[in-house]
């Protein structure tokens, strides 16, 4: 295996099915190994008819002209100072992975002949529901044709993301699993995975579904007893999935076992009619995740055999006896990796917006600034530190989940030998930073967006996609409010062992030597170490402030708990401000070329004092108490104008070493050739109610004739009165 | 004219025509009586057939039975303990006002047929660009044929403001105004102000469409010379205008005269065809304003006769003589009130979804919190604090905007008399009310939609329509980085008069006390006027700072101006932060009403102090000079909590009191009466796709056929291997 497929490994699958079939096998046996297998798929690699380029999109490659912006753009590359090859080496894991990585994504997009960039991506081809939908269908057909792409190629953007741009993310890695579990009777090859309701999303243990055994047919019957028990969201549910995973209360006589998971067929898969009882559909435009139906789905009394209870460990028998599952701490095993799958897309994802952002910046001029030349706007104060902020989110972003997936990988390692060891701390490293990362990307997201000014408003800049697509992360795979207080729970307990001299896992480790002081006057602030210092300050008062606010008061833990919880979430954020700090400053220290190192370190500087002065809301932690003073703040300013000054060259190279290509970037304005304007209004003549409207003449026909046309016939009456 | 006309009057007309032929006329004589009158329409009010219900949708009026989520929502409302009403008398301006706004909508509601909540809104039954166009293009007719909706009813919701829900917005105003400039001759029902182009926007001296003069046939010449010279994102100008105001530079000659307005017909009145020479189109999918084309325009040698460039004070005569206007100043008049207007449309859009997550959050139930029930998630602090704040944001913005309005109005009624002494602070107060609101707006509806979960990110929960409106305010009318700077400059211009002894605005005349000294330990936070010596000392020091680092460094005063940018706009933000303080304890202060006065008292509270420790970047300013001490900090955390508790009981009263019906929010989840399931998933099914799909069968065909069915045969032979 190469190191992307190790990247790819982690990358976010949403409601990931092997992981949710791992977790009710872990529930149920606590047996990784029994989880499951690829099948390996060498389907017809032919292109579809559908993918036939319109004759209107037949222009031949087009070369553009040199302009102003593409020259601005060459001289923007000509005063990098680093190697960006280098740079994506450092992403990506190895200079051959980086390259691997580009091989497959330019195969890709030759399949989806997507390489011509003065042609209108296909996702600006149409728009309503159900051309977003079939978009969908074709982006995932063409994955399942391409094995390359399946395991090497998820998730880098969010339209060359499996999961959030086709009904098929949802099932695919469950294929090989219920294949397995049904033996050769039956079909399964798209399976949704059916957890939230109405009702209920995060307490799941609140699901209403039914599947009540009947042992005179020694079968479940799945039920919907109330509307708040109606299955929503499910990816695939509404008209793609032949099967789904449901997870109901199991009822075997007066007996309610809880929540369990049943493998249900919902759909004939013969003519592909809901089987009787089912009722489902689309639930309808969301922000994004355009191209999957997501659905809902109801039950009236459908019967499934009793062996489609998933039942590793916990048993029914045939005459109604239940045997629970002895193991219920690894409840949480298989949501581990789909948050840090989801947070390592928020990198990605949040590198996108950023390089268009720049790169628009780098050729778009507005004003003056005193001479008499228009400066490119990147040079506006507000408007590099903005980029070049949102430009170190994503490596930290980055960096930190690269740890956190080998911590989750020696995990997962020890649990093969059944080895629980690491399980709390990776749950609550992954829960903490899930929410961080994805609340961190997605505002970073919508800034990159509105530094656009009125372009970034256009789905034709491409932002618009990826905002609505990111802003989804702090939602899926586990609410961030809800992680944040998972991770809370777990730092109490940390604060509470120091307390009491016992031990704790290393990287909380800086609890201990908390001193409550203030920051020395001479300190350095460009000392890696100062820096963490400062972090850890930071962290540990507050989070030894929430313990003693959990502590000292009456009223039950409960409510002591929520009375604080304001405080807990803060203090929770600054403890994974260090994490993401660490690892931004462990993976800059194990740079080999001296130039990107140079480069990376002076983002590092940036990084971790831009929080100092001015993040949003966690400024304060670091000056409350009195830690640094207003003389040393005023000097980490003058540091971070100082960075700013050093990276402002450098910001094109620290975007262009992610890689993406036009294609995947589909963004008229984020072109890597600084050729902006000229594809921009390419695209905007291309869009198909332009191309109709000319065809019809240059009007818009309906519009004007049930419209327009009685309003101004009124109008010319009016004016002669 | 009643009060909610004079609210009505300010409200959002973006790059509102008649203030743009105002600013057109000022810049050319500087008398305002000179501008627009209205024409008063009283077009026919017949329903257009495309209004009918389709058959599905005539379902009967669906009274709901009772439910869990309706008895809390009526367990909620009877908790409160203030009179509703009143409090929407003050956000109207009095009972009368609110009565009239009531009726003009519910009438508006009738005609539109969206009384019934159990029908999926207009808005959701259908999608793709030419179904938003059509929407936009119906409900600006209703608008036109429906004069009291004109001047009483604009902005209130996004769906009901037909300045970014309807292609018709952005030249109502013009038609009384280019009737009169054409006389009879001509039509002009549908003119759209064509200013920015793909080159420029902030920097409108830098458009480069020319119109250049003909001696000899007494005509302009139109002409978009190249590609960035493309007219860009006007609204209305894809299909549905008839005229543009244009910017264009006036060539005479050799001579460049600069900007100046131009009036095209660019359609034909009789077939509606472009005439010979422009190429126009529709820009395509945005994050919003989707019922409105915004268009793209360019023009191949266009002419126009020359009495259409606008000159009522700059002449161009016959034989090329050009007359510049003596008045520069008034440049900035016209864009003011569109900017006010940007600022009340941000206090609206962000009560709704403020209201329907308030809702929402008190209906749905989920986790235990200690107790056997399960809470409404509105219990968790965090979730309270979060709707609480952003509820108290809504009414600051609104308060600030009442204050504002009348500043602009005695303004007005002073430039009448050619007294310009306002003008500088009105256009300061404008630009920087205006980019502070509609950020705060922007950035607290997007988290309302996050604080309600998965649904929030579903179209049916109504907030991501509004989200993707709302997010547009931070652009136009002036971006907001740009405003902070126009802001900016006055501030600093101020700090220097105060430095020399020089009088200033009394609003700013804080600034001649600032001491420097620390908060005496003593202070009552719950007094409000040592909230606002917090809010007055924070700003104080921040400007002067600035303004010492301006003086103080060497470099063109440009650079520096950039070196302390952000410095610059945290400063200016602050100063307005107290501006929105003071207008809200001034209208707090002055309601009658005491059970109203005392719950906005705690909300005026909560907003002051929630800003002092929770604010995003804000913070700092009140700490990091040791003003507060960490004691201090300490005890306006406490009183914060005080008031979550006393005004946890009012959160649905104080989004009530904005009388946002159903049908104006449109949110299956913001039901009034709670009953959000049953709603939600009726609205699900009538989804048009799944309506079809349900006549097909069951099958969404098309993707079975093309897509599953041969995904499935692949798979059949594979698991046969
Ligand atoms: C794009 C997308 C794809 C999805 N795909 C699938 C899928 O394939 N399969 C599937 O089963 N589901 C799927 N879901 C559903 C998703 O899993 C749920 O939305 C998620 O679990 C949150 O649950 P909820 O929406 O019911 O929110 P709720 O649990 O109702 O929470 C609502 C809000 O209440 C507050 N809150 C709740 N609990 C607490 C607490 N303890 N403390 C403080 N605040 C709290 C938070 O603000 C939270 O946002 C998807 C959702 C989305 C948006
Ligand atoms: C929904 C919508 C409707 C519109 N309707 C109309 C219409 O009807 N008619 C019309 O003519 N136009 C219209 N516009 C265009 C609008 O007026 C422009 O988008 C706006 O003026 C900003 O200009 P720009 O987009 O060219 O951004 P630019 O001026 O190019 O600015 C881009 C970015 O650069 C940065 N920047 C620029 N200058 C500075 C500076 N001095 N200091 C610091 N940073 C700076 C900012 O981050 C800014 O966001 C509309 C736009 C939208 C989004």
């Amino acid at each position: 295996m190469t190191a992307p497929n190790s990247l790819a490994s982690m990358i976010f699958r949403p409601s990931n099915c092997v992981d949710i079939l791992n977790h009710v096998i872990f529930r149920q046996s606590g047996v990784i190994q029994e989880a499951v297998e690829f099948s390996d798929r060498q389907w017809s690699t032919n292109l579809p008819s559908s993918m036939e380029p319109t004759p209107l999109l037949q222009t031949s490659h087009h070369v553009p002209e040199d302009n102003p912006q593409m020259q601005l753009m060459k001289r923007a590359r000509a005063m990098i100072s680093f190697d960006v090859q280098k740079l994506t080496a450092v992403i990506f894991g190895s200079e051959e992975a980086a390259r691997d990585h580009e091989d497959v994504r330019l195969d890709h997009e030759l399949q989806m002949e997507e390489t011509d960039p003065s042609i209108l991506p296909r996702i600006y081809r149409g728009s309503g529901r159900k051309k977003q939908y079939h978009d969908g269908l074709m982006w995932g057909k063409l994955y399942l044709e391409q094995d390359s792409l399946n395991s090497r190629f998820v998730s880098y953007t969010p339209k060359y993301n499996i999961f959030s741009a086709s009904p098929f993310g949802h099932q695919l890695e469950l294929f090989g699993a219920t294949v397995k579990l049904l033996g050769d009777e039956e079909q399964c090859n798209h399976c949704t995975f059916a957890q939230t309701e109405l009702g209920h999303g995060t307490l799941v243990r609140g699901l209403q579904t039914t599947a009540t055994f009947d042992p005179f047919t020694d079968e479940f019957i799945l039920h919907t007893p109330c509307v708040t028990a109606t299955k929503y969201w499910p990816g695939g549910m509404g008209y793609s999935a032949s099967h789904a995973l449901v997870m109901a209360r199991l009822i075997v006589g007066e007996m309610d076992h809880g929540v369990h998971a049943f493998l249900v067929q919902i759909r004939s898969l013969v003519d592909w009619k809901p089987v009787t009882g089912v009722d489902s559909g689309d639930i309808g435009t969301k922000m994004g995740w355009g191209s999957v139906d997501n659905g809902y789905l109801s039950f009236d009394r459908v019967r499934i055999p009793r062996r489609h209870m998933l039942m590793k460990n916990t048993k029914l028998s045939a005459n109604g006896i239940y045997t629970p599952s002895p193991h219920d701490k690894l409840l949480y095993g298989g949501l581990t990796k789909g948050r840090v799958g989801v947070a390592l897309t928020a990198a990605f994802q949040l590198a996108q917006p950023v390089t268009i952002a720049t790169r628009y910046s780098t050729v778009r001029q507005q004003g003056y600034m005193g001479g008499v030349e228009e400066v490119p706007i990147i040079q506006y104060k507000t408007q590099h530190a903005r980029l070049l902020k949102h430009s170190a989110t994503s490596y930290a972003i980055l960096f930190s989940i690269k740890d956190l997936s080998e911590t989750y990988q020696t995990h997962t390692s020890r649990l093969e030998k059944r080895d629980l060891s690491l399980l709390p701390f990776t749950h609550f490293a992954t829960s903490g930073l899930k929410a961080i990362c994805t609340e961190m990307a997605a505002s970073a997201a919508e800034d990159c967006r509105r530094s656009l000014g009125g372009i970034g408003y256009s789905f034709l800049s491409g932002i618009p996609h990826i905002v609505g697509d990111i802003t989804s992360l702090v939602t899926v795979e586990g609410e961030n409010y809800v992680m944040y207080q998972q991770a809370a729970r777990y730092l109490m307990k940390a604060v509470k062992a120091v307390r009491e001299e016992r031990e704790v896992h290393p990287s909380l480790a800086y609890l201990k030597s908390f001193l409550g002081n203030a920051c020395p006057s001479n300190t350095n602030f460009e000392d890696t170490n100062a820096q963490l210092q400062l972090y850890q300050h930071r962290a540990a008062r507050l989070l030894f402030e929430c313990h003693d606010a959990l502590s000292s008061l009456s009223g039950t833990p409960e409510q002591l708990w929520n009375e604080y919880l304001l405080e807990l979430v803060a203090a929770t954020r600054a403890h994974f401000h260090l994490f993401l700090l660490e690892s931004f400053l462990r993976h800059v220290s194990h740079i080999q070329d001296a130039s990107v190192k140079r480069v990376m370190k002076h983002l590092s500087d940036l990084y971790a004092l831009t929080e100092v002065v001015y993040s949003s809301e966690g400024s304060l932690g670091f000056v409350e108490d009195g830690y640094l003073s207003q003389r040393q703040m005023i000097r980490i300013r003058e540091i971070i104008r100082q960075k700013h000054r050093l990276l402002l060259p450098e910001a094109v190279g620290l975007t262009d070493a992610w890689n993406f290509s036009d294609a995947s970037l589909q963004s008229a304005v984020g072109q890597r050739d600084g050729n902006v304007y000229k594809t921009l209004m390419g695209w905007t003549r291309q869009l198909p109610m332009n191309v109709e409207v000319r065809r019809e003449g240059g009007v818009e026909n309906i519009g004007y004739q049930k419209y327009i046309q009685p309003l101004m016939a009124v109008g010319r009456v009016k004016s002669q009165l």
